[in-house]
């Protein structure tokens, strides 16, 4: 026997969460920028609270090599996460999205940021490489993914391909993340005619089985030959969207959640989602080879 | 950046997966060995390999309290159980179902049993129990979920709930399940509309992440107030159901697969499920308290 839905508690007013899908173009560095202050700004005439980008998305992703990465690479510091910096605080909201990093170990990470009306509250190096970053020159972080508490609410942050390890998505959410924010770059693949893209549904399970929003914010466009899914999704704590989807359009996807529902793990009167664990029992298969 | 789809192998003739979707009755031991018989025989003629029936398909699941339920649990070496082992022989496949275990040291376990043509292979006691079982007197078990290789490819089992914590789903594709059989009695729940059921949405994720098939057996009917979803699907390794949806009804599906697409873990040039993870982050989180 398995889960109830949990009760919808009243939203009294809510935290509106933008997530922003725009068309990020490789090393249009300035133009980037304005893309990235145009969908912020929307957001916030909308009323958003918390405002999710995409992943890289002040350089755009499809690197031709280290070279080319490294010369657009900067340091958390650097003009683009004070321009977030900025915008967070001329909007009043939180701003998570993903940046090429150049860090002051001299080596480049995918990484996120998340900053507020406060400034820069905390950065994220992706830990599970997807494909070309390994040939780019991208390092994989060694740090757990960032939970930050804000004005807003207990938000959590990791990017695209960390998505697909429950292990990580688990862990944002036992350190109290009740919104888990993933700026992604989801390329198009096919898909069974119907199904919804097999990234979401991952991200569905990913909220329900922790009982923690979930909003991902991707790309669209053609980038260098690659095509962009375009999937940005808002996920309550059921693992149901609450956003429409608008694959490969441009577009500002809004939706008012009520955070507090994912302080309740409970799942029926003697269940819990994170209580009923058993991690004494979880301990790394003997393939791990740790 | 995220996966692609797997290449669909060729299919060599391939494997025939039944999940039984039957309803059985609370405490009707000999009519629920007669529904159990005829599905299996059912999917024999359909061709299956392999067999999955549903959590606690031999005595139904709405106990009122321990008496009731102790009085209906087996040993694995009981009549049930003998019955799938000479079902298994007679129509040369593999069965993989649950039944309320009387435990030789004493306790009962809502379990599942894997039995092949050369008689019981593996049993296993439910580790994450739903609300109810609490009550009901039913301990849980503290084993891995078993993996088994059978004529038919490496199966591993477990139990409805048990299929919530990817950590559990984890442990078996870490060790080798190509297919993953889950009996399970999923109660029915509402649901935003048009959205297929939360249960299935994390299967598929499950499937997914692992590049795993796994084939879960759901019952339907209604059972002292309790109606079930009858939520039966095979999933493929991309995470795509590959049976149609028969909720409520009574129904055995058949998908043939090629499993040995299990083994493949490659999402991508540089990229492979398994391999990907990174353990040594992923100790267990200081609210875990171990």
């Amino acid at each position: 026997m398995s889960r109830q839905p949990s009760h919808q508690a009243a939203r009294k007013g809510g935290v509106t969460v933008a997530v922003c899908q725009i068309a990020p173009r490789i090393g249009d560095i300035e133009g980037n920028r304005l893309r990235i202050r145009t969908a912020v700004e929307t957001a916030a005439q909308r009323g958003a609270h918390v405002v999710v980008l995409p992943e890289l998305a002040g350089t755009g992703y499809v690197f031709t090599d280290a070279q080319e990465l490294r010369a657009m690479a900067q340091p958390p510091d650097g003009d683009t996460i004070k321009e977030w910096e900025a915008l967070a605080a001329r909007h009043n909201l939180v701003i998570v999205g993903g940046f090429a990093e150049r860090g002051d170990d001299g080596h480049l990470y995918n990484s996120a940021a998340l900053a507020d009306p406060t400034g820069l509250r905390a950065t994220y190096r992706k830990a599970h490489l997807w494909n070309g970053e390994k040939t780019w020159g991208f390092s994989s972080g060694d740090g757990p993914p960032p939970v930050v508490d804000t004005l807003y609410g207990r938000i959590g942050f990791m990017v695209c391909y960390d998505l697909e390890f429950p292990e990580w998505v688990r862990l944002a959410a036992l350190d109290g993340a009740e919104l888990l924010c993933g700026p992604v770059n989801w390329p198009l693949y096919p898909r069974p005619k119907g199904e919804r893209p097999a990234e979401i549904v991952r991200v569905q399970a990913g909220a329900s089985v922790n009982r923690m929003f979930i909003a991902v914010a991707d790309r669209t466009g053609v980038e260098r030959g690659q095509d962009w899914l375009g999937g940005s999704v808002v996920v309550d704590a059921d693992g149901y969207p609450v956003t429409p989807l608008k694959l490969g359009e441009e577009a500002v996807l809004t939706a008012t959640l009520d955070l507090s529902e994912a302080r309740n793990k409970a799942i029926s009167e003697l269940n819990d989602v994170h209580a009923d664990r058993r991690p004494t029992l979880y301990g790394h298969s003997s393939r791990d080879g740790s």
